[in-house]
């Protein structure tokens, strides 16, 4: 199951000139439409007296389709292709994040304040008096992101370093969206007491730990057993972070249809990490009748555990009136399922499991697929919010204020907002906040 | 044993208001000298019409020791002072690290090209082609800074967290001198087997593993079985480290006395990891009699087992012509057991075995105490060159390569050159890769 948005594609970007009169960079971006690219930026690079140079960035399923549509743009009168860059490599090579000093070092008499002999005091003092780690290390704004690389994005079980790439870039969004420190842990085993026992040996050094890409079902005992071991908050974020987001969503989407969600039935196809999640923060929220279908009897036996009802694919679509499937398999849900006024999310990507408009057309009262639901939206603020509150775990209540406040910023029409605005992590990690502590999960001051 | 200069020094900030006139600035510092504080950066601050704002850096041994200063200082006619700052606590709030992206983020198809989708086409090319991992990762570049907090500084077993501010401090220097990422990881074990499954767990994460401050005999264990088990160079910085700044130190003692390093016995007082690397490396570079002492049996042995002869204090100054102590016991070293043109490094630290100008009135040939052997002059180039060489381990060759490349750039008169010369830790990296290169042990490019 990946419900993160066409997360196969390829992305690479066109080099073109092009003759600057009205109608031609027109012609070009039909052409690339046309042969079904996804157009990103458009940048003017440089502007001739009778040419522009632009980089268009286009998404493409594989190489055998950049050619097709190179070949399309060739035949575009007043277009020349210069080149094909690959921006994706580029901004790869050396690595995404890099750990970097906060203070200035210009004398040996700095070097002496930052390390012997005036880091000992330091020292001491927290040997005194641990809680002061968190004034005068790192620690308290570093948060693991711990991957065993068994289930990255939707390439399935790849491997640690393969993974790499991935939670680099969750770093990335870490210290963009919130100034937290992302410190990616590659750990080589499938085996959950070593995972367990090796978090465990290392969780000093953080203030959180995010558990990522991680299979199920081994996924759901790690996160138990470490939640409980540990005095610091842990989150799946496959399970957790898309459950928020899956929230938020529902949370508009119920507005527009006048459904209230707590007394609709919800159905979820796919019980993996991420429908698992929802329909644990579901049953949280409030929501009575959970139904949920799974290829997996293990599953299927996990959701009756927490309360759900297990049923097969018909059985869902006959009864819920709000439907979420994660099932990684497109064209799943046909037509005749559907039923009159159905919500229904179809979140698998890049192709869902039924077309908004096909849902909208076989009568549901709204339809969407998984290109806005990013974990993006929900794992920043949680984890700044829980840090900020010094919690000692992240509970549901947490999770659910974060999902109320990414709601609310939807822009109208839309079902959550956008990644990059700062104001929404900023509300989400103050949410989170107030959660813990209206909550008593605030850790001691020691 | 801690060998790192003035370890438990106190730093202090004196914010003065000073009578601009000749000699009272002179005065300042002789009452502050005369009551025994060291008197680092002085910075003007601002310029009256008759009084000028400097700030003094003194380093006290304690705070009734600060009292004594400031009341020397309260003595002296036209200086006032207005505050005492802790600047060591300031630039330590919010801690001295941080994971920063490398990579802009602007716009959403900035986010497509870090993340997903663009992330998805480089996890594949690492998957099918692991090596790649090197280019389009920041695992090559990234050295985990190990410890579990039992011989932080010469401060003792205080635990990995209360270490945290040391560990911080060495990944400040890897950035700001030889741009490497250095990521603490504090482990909560004194346990061997548990520490080494751990490190081996997480090891795909990093380039290479630095062990430190971690207490002998246990050290010793761990780092052995971690350079057999993984395929990433791994060192325990307080033994290599400080024996490759120690050998250098000697290229240059034994190039002003005219003795022959390798043909000389050379005596080692203590044999803790300090001690025991130095004896290590000492006889890689060829020095064919070692001699060595301790109080604690088990060093003893594995002294012999290393090709040394155990003796006791006495006989270590009576047989060495190179003595080197690291005990941590100020003044062990009693004038009437030197003996006539000995080379004496007493490298405790804040107090040596025996100061160098007794030692010399006794009637060695040179001699030095700690002040400027600093494991900071080799660890960042010993690293940068292993990891720029792609090196699966690293061997003595490499470590006697760095401390020549050290020693080469010491000053005429000085032991070694100062750590903040970017161009010594340079040329340590590339003695230390074309060693690497030479002693084959580069990785293959599988």
């Amino acid at each position: 199951m990946n419900i993160e948005k066409g997360f196969d594609k390829i992305v690479k970007t066109l080099r073109v000139m092009i003759t600057d009169q009205p109608g031609y960079l027109g012609r070009l971006t039909t052409a690339i439409g046309s042969e079904g690219g996804n157009i990103g930026d458009i940048r003017l690079i440089s502007s001739g007296l009778t040419h522009n140079i632009r980089e268009i960035t286009v998404y493409v399923d594989n190489d055998q389709h950049l050619e097709m549509i190179l070949k399309a743009v060739a035949a575009v009168e007043g277009v020349i292709v210069e080149e094909v860059i690959d921006r994706v490599q580029q901004v790869h090579e050396g690595g995404k994040i890099a750990v970097r000093s906060r203070v200035e070092i210009k004398t040996i008499g700095d070097v002496r304040k930052i390390y012997t002999p005036g880091v000992a005091s330091i020292c001491r003092q927290i040997q005194q008096k641990p809680r002061l780690a968190d004034t005068y290390t790192a620690i308290g704004n570093t948060v693991a992101i711990v991957t065993n690389g068994t289930a990255i994005l939707g390439l399935g079980d790849i491997g640690p370093v393969a993974g790499m790439p991935v939670m680099e870039g969750k770093a990335v969004l870490f210290d963009h969206l919130v100034g937290i420190s992302g410190v990616p842990i590659l750990l080589r085993s499938k085996n959950v007491d070593h995972i367990v026992d090796t978090i465990w040996h290392l969780a000093p050094t953080f203030g959180a730990i995010k558990l990522e890409d991680i299979a199920a079902p081994d996924c759901f005992e790690i996160e138990r057993r470490l939640v409980e071991m540990l005095d610091i908050p842990v989150m799946h974020d496959d399970q957790h972070g898309t459950a928020v987001v899956v929230l938020a969503s529902l949370l508009n989407a119920t507005r527009f249809t006048g459904t209230r969600l707590q007394n609709a039935t919800i159905g979820i196809i796919g019980l993996g990490a991420a429908g698992t999640g929802i329909a644990k923060l579901l049953m949280a929220y409030g929501v009575k009748k959970v139904v949920g279908t799974d290829l997996n009897p293990g599953a299927m036996e996990m959701l009756q555990t927490l309360g759900g009802e297990p049923t097969n694919l018909a059985g869902v679509m006959e009864r819920a009136q709000v439907v979420i499937a994660t099932t990684g398999c497109p064209g799943l849900i046909k037509p005749d399922m559907v039923k009159q006024g159905q919500v229904i999310l179809a979140l698998s990507n890049p192709d869902a499991e039924i077309k908004p408009q096909d849902a909208m057309t076989a009568g549901a009262s709204f339809a969407a697929d998984g290109k806005s639901i990013n974990n993006a939206l929900a794992f920043p603020g949680i984890f700044r919010g829980a840090l900020d509150a010094r919690a000692s775990r992240i509970n549901n209540r947490m999770l659910i204020a974060a999902a109320k406040a990414i709601a609310s910023h939807a822009e109208e029409g839309e079902l959550v907002p956008g990644i990059l605005n700062r104001n929404v992590h900023l509300a989400v990690a103050e949410a989170v906040a107030r959660a813990a502590a209206e909550t008593g999960v605030i850790k001691p001051r020691n």
